[in-house]
């Protein structure tokens, strides 16, 4: 397998986007990723979309092909992919687009992760994401993400102390950031009593815990490590990519506070990239909900497990702590158009990582960590980068 | 890239199949396949699923991880990753976990394909379907895949002469060849009168030019080729792989008589095979409905352009012919569900190449080819398979 960088980026606003449509929003966000990377279409030897479930959001499977096609490209019969993972989606999508250049078989790839989750008919965006849930074990009985998250988030109070205090803590971090963010959904800071005080979804998670609803696009241009130069000064490498999967059910797992799919994923890429959770700068968690940012340092070997709540008391996560995780406001304030927040994570490392995240910028990062989870972490994938 | 073949096939009976579940359905077709290939859960680097619209017809995205779980290989964690092309999400799952082998990342990949299209909540079989249409420009204007077939079919009967009669062939062929496969949802021949007569869908298309709504499940396990003979005798090589994309709205193509997406998957697939269509000695082809089987022996060039409907009259394709086409009964007598077709074609070919076919078996049969398309020809898969 050989070397593979990303050489471009683009993203939409993310947010309640009435006034553009899901090609619109896709095409958006390619356009910018292709123009970021200075190819042109003919370039382009495959492009993978990552969507969960466009299907019943906006009444269009075969997102693959519509890319291609409203991207202008069809005239091209490039090869075009759809994957899906429920809230990973774009994870998985990055992860088969990274797999074919590593591999020699393309050299210059697009990937795009898309969600148009407002504005949509004949389904509420809430039973949709449960379909990323057990539908006969869990969805049909009436569970959706929120009371599922709200287990995990009790059992972990229980076995480790962790308080409603941190959970709010984490939303407070990650809105700070968003804060700074010009594509975030909520750019703006809120405060601990609000987020402790907040409308009750889901006992422990009130609203603030819970990222919102969210329309976006995300899109980043991979190429072979060897040629990326040509294409920009400040490529960023992949060094590591893993994929694991685990029981769809919650009542399958090992133990509900561990996200093992996020272990083994995580085993899966520090291996091949040669480096250890110490190694990392800074990070971009799957934050669904806040109790899951929690376990996600945990999971990722960032604090010890149980620790996680005890992490942002010693604010190690915030910007300037030693391992700053979601300085892009995470999916709580950034927002979660699902099937582009995994593209959208690595985009946060990749402009870190060059130096051009502006006013969140962390000095000095040099590898960073993208960690996307589907639904409550059946699937999950984590890619680590490194500047060139 | 290296060699990869198939090592071992599974299928469900292909039907309405009303007292067994999706996840009933793909385990039946994994558990055969794995069986075939005397591997073991341990075994597996990696899984792919290919289904279009799981969302839909039954409440549940996030297949990847449902079939790593519902198999018993969720402590496994092994990385299992869904792909949607329309009706070619078959073909595409094959051509990911394909890719995986070839590139040296994975040694042993099963892919399935799935879909439960009976026996559905809260939305038809049609409509569903025709969200692999373009649903901006199509299907929001009630245009269904036999109408736009219908447009291909008309302008085909034009420009080429192509009758009604030929179309009815078609059909009458593929049911022959059904009658002799234990596996397809309609074991009997129809005699052409029937055909020709059947109740009106939409002209020239009448109800036995149309594939039905199927249930069913087909998974193929893949492995690199230098290995492959530790598990069979018989493993089957796929020598060449293709994909190509095109507009996905049918107003979009140079000629909507020619699936370019065919063309181009298919020079892809020739060119890395080292053969011409010449040496094709049978094909699974996408005959969702009759004129698509015409279009597909031209646009695959196996008879030149205009000249797919005289094919029939002159049995090129019937068993005994020079090119036999869809000796399992194809799409229109096996059955199309449609995240299966793209598997099962494959493991139709393998099992001819295997002399596994049983009464419908083609004698000597060598290199075999399998053409999978999504919506009108948005997405087309094309793998050729030659026997070790």
């Amino acid at each position: 397998m050989r070397d593979v960088a990303v050489i471009g980026v683009g993203l939409t606003k993310f947010g309640e986007i009435w006034d553009r449509s899901f090609r619109q929003l896709i095409v958006e966000a390619g356009s910018k990723a292709i123009l970021d990377a200075g190819i042109e279409g003919k370039d382009i030897d495959a492009m993978y979309v990552g969507s969960m479930s466009s299907g019943r959001f906006i009444g269009q499977e075969h997102v693959g092909a519509l890319v291609a096609d409203a991207s202008g490209f069809y005239n091209l019969h490039i090869p075009s992919t759809r994957v899906e993972g429920a809230c990973a989606s774009g994870g998985l999508a990055v992860r088969q687009g990274y797999l074919s250049v590593a591999s020699g078989v393309n050299d210059i790839v697009v990937i795009g992760g898309i969600e148009k989750m407002n504005d949509v008919a004949g389904t509420s965006a809430t039973e949709t994401l449960a379909t990323a849930a057990d539908q006969e074990w869990e969805a049909f009985f009436g569970a959706t993400f929120p009371g599922l998250y709200a287990f995990i988030a009790t059992r972990h109070m229980h076995e480790y102390g962790t308080t409603k205090e941190q959970l709010a803590q984490v939303a407070v971090k990650n809105h700070a950031n968003g804060a700074l963010n010009p594509y975030a959904q909520y750019q703006k800071e809120i405060k601990l009593e609000h987020a402790i005080n907040a409308t009750m979804v889901a006992y422990p998670l009130g609203l603030l815990d819970c990222s919102p609803v969210t329309d976006g696009s995300a899109a980043v241009v991979l190429c072979s490590a060897e040629r990326a130069k040509e294409f920009t000064d400040t490529p960023v490498k992949i060094i590591g990519a893993g994929q694991a999967s685990d029981s769809l059910a919650l009542h399958g797992r090992r133990d509900i506070t561990t996200l093992d799919a996020t272990v083994h994923a995580a085993q899966m890429a520090y291996k091949q990239a040669k480096v250890t959770s110490k190694d990392i700068q800074l990070a971009e968690v799957h934050d669904c909900f806040t109790i899951a940012e929690i376990c996600a340092i945990e999971d990722l070997g960032f604090v010890k497990k149980g620790d996680g709540g005890k992490a942002i008391d010693n604010n190690i996560t915030t910007r300037d702590g030693s391992q700053p995780v979601n300085t892009s406001g995470g999916l709580k304030a950034k927002g979660h158009p699902v099937g582009a927040t995994g593209v959208a994570q690595i985009i946060e490392i990749v402009l870190q990582l060059q130096g051009r995240a502006e006013k969140r910028q962390i000095p000095d990062a040099r590898i960073g960590l993208a960690h996307n989870v589907g639904g409550s972490g059946a699937t999950c994938t984590v890619h680590i980068m490194e500047g060139m």
